[in-house]
């Protein structure tokens, strides 16, 4: 087990009708509140009311700025660093999924730094201070609302780069489960393809004598695994929902990465994916994981073996390590296709055309790596997208 | 699912040579440190040397007060609290295992307030201040390294009572696994049973759809079991340590709390009877909760049989799930005498004259019941000491 240092403060507000208490909560760090959000989906269901009437109710001021995409955009950042500013805003408040709160963390940052918010992204600059930040989930997908990491998109030049800062946990979240029985199913399973991930970029790692992780990531693993068909089945289905967003937001809280270094290659290559075609970031992930794992499992056989009994139930012929791990991955991509989830470029709706622009960026010009596990140059990428063709 | 809520901000700093960052880390909260620790075995083993050194480096004045005892007692954080109002101290620093931190914490609540400390474990009043705590753990047992609880033993009568505050959470814990080579095996073995009951009080549940959370304490549960008997086979082995080590704090971080009741009467139970024959807190626990499991089996014989299933890799016999469940918990007995623990009153060294006076006390007179998954009474708890004889 490496050393590790854990933290994180987030406060969990968790279960059916939680989000009353969003005005209560948010009283206790600020007055003015930006409330941050996407398009009409919580108009339609109602719960833009049950936000706004829960923040009245506790004598709080409020701005609004929606329109938050995924793969949320640089633009719409700088306007609400902007807004905030103008408006004397000293709390974010993100109601929506993974793109709106990491939208409202690059806020957050951005109000009091007097350069350009993407600097961070950039590597050019460390914040020192942040404005607090909180969330009320409606997507469990991107762990973000219990994660210090953030992603956007700069639209000049299509760049999708990720932030982490102890300084955007957000300071309580807000999930509750009937939230998502109103998201096409579609949009579910996207989530659960990257809940699963997170999952996995932390699970294929180097470091050694990592049993706890090892275990608890397995065993969360198999939750999602299991609760993902029942709630399609029946999208009604509350103890379901439950599983899948508890889950989600573990996968994601960092617990998972200690004592260990996880890989990350994935998430960079699905990043140049989702920037070039726009797709779906958890159907990308679901398209290039499996491709990652068979390009590189022969780094680490026995973990891959390890995984392919203990997360896939596979009975391992101890005579056949390589069939073994292979079936552990035939399982999961059958697992994705009984969902719905592409595991090809092509299911997936991306080109194949720009693939080697993609390998290029992710390298930058193939003069870095990308991953951890496997440290990949463009033409390790370029032969991972070959097998996710 | 149970509606939840969940925070927990203790900073964990894990691994090898991690308590010389422990001036510095003590530094952002403090200027004057109460130095807590019990009795000679941290000056044996070098490590109060290098705790006060880093104090010294970061600045940092400091007092001490050793001789907390197994089971700590009340008399000694009176004089803590007594001590630190007289010093000017405004940081408590636990440096040893779940006792120093347990009288750490009382210490810490007692100083700002005005009435006797023992209020708060009396029920009779609330702390609304308390200085703040850190650790440095020397024995993965309590799980108080990350809790917002502490259990104090009253001499005046021999009440052993608990109390929770989030004001107690440490702001810090440095957990180093090199320094539990230098435990007697029977101190290590009796942390892993006192780890394990931390999991299965909150296993032992009556809400539904907990799947999460249940596969996550069966996992780590596996992970405590698998690595006891190696470490004892080689008490320099620090892959084992560590792995005893980070699932003593994630079972008792509260994580493993989330959306259920767990139920605690086995220690209380247990409290009881250390509170009376002084025996080892874990030792008590591996007496007392076989006896309690073969009580309650029969109140959710599915939830006893998944454990059996997934703990202790039983084959499920579908026709017999009692049968099952029993071999679980024979499984378990067997599992803590191969560790050396006793699973008997007889092998506790604990008497069998005073089982009444504690099932009274425990009842408070049988005019309460302890326990959620089980509500026992007096008699319960005799029937459950009488399978323990």
């Amino acid at each position: 087990m490496d050393n590790f240092t854990f933290r994180n403060p987030t406060k969990i507000i968790f279960g059916k009708g939680t989000e009353s208490t969003v005005g209560m909560e948010t009283a206790k760090y600020g007055k003015k509140v930006l409330l941050h959000y996407g398009g009409g989906s919580i108009m339609k269901s109602g719960l833009y009311d049950r936000v706004v009437a829960s923040l009245k109710a506790a004598g709080l001021a409020y701005v609004e700025l929606g329109g938050v995409q995924p793969n949320p955009r640089l633009e719409l950042v700088h306007r609400g660093v902007k807004l905030c500013r103008d408006e004397g805003v000293d709390f974010i408040l993100a109601v929506g999924g993974g793109s709106t709160i990491d939208s409202a963390k690059a806020i957050a940052m951005g109000v009091p730094y007097e350069g350009d918010v993407w600097d961070f992204y950039a590597g050019k600059a460390a914040p020192k201070r942040a404005l607090p930040v909180a969330t009320v989930l409606t997507i469990p997908a991107a762990g973000s609302e219990s994660s210090d990491s953030t992603v956007i998109t700069n639209e000049d030049g299509w760049f999708k780069r990720g932030y982490s800062s102890e300084l955007v946990y957000p300071v309580f979240s807000i999930l509750n489960p009937e939230l998502i029985f109103t998201l096409p199913a579609f949009q579910v399973v996207c989530g659960a393809a990257d809940i699963m991930a997170h999952m996995m970029e932390r699970y294929f790692t180097n470091s050694k004598n990592v049993e706890t992780v090892d275990r608890i990531i397995e065993s969360t693993m198999k939750t999602v695994i299991h609760n993902v068909p029942k709630f399609l089945a029946n999208q009604k289905d509350y103890d379901a929902a439950a599983e899948i967003m508890w889950s989600g937001t573990l996968a994601h809280n960092n617990i998972m990465s200690t004592g260990r270094m996880g890989d990350w290659a994935s998430h960079n290559i699905e990043h140049e994916l989702s920037a070039i075609y726009d797709v779906a970031h958890g159907a990308g992930l679901a398209t290039v994981f499996p491709a990652w794992m068979k390009y590189t499992m022969k780094h680490d056989l026995t973990r891959y073996v390890q995984y392919a009994e203990r997360v896939w139930n596979v009975d391992v012929n101890h005579w056949d390590p390589e069939g073994t791990a292979l079936e552990g991955i035939r399982r999961q991509e059958a697992f994705y296709r009984s969902v719905g989830l592409p595991v090809t470029l092509k299911e997936l709706g991306a080109g194949e055309d720009r693939l080697e622009e993609m390998a290029d960026k992710a390298t930058k010009g193939d003069t870095e790596t990308i991953g951890q596990f496997v440290k990949l140059k463009k033409a390790d990428i370029m032969a991972i997208l070959d097998l996710a063709k």
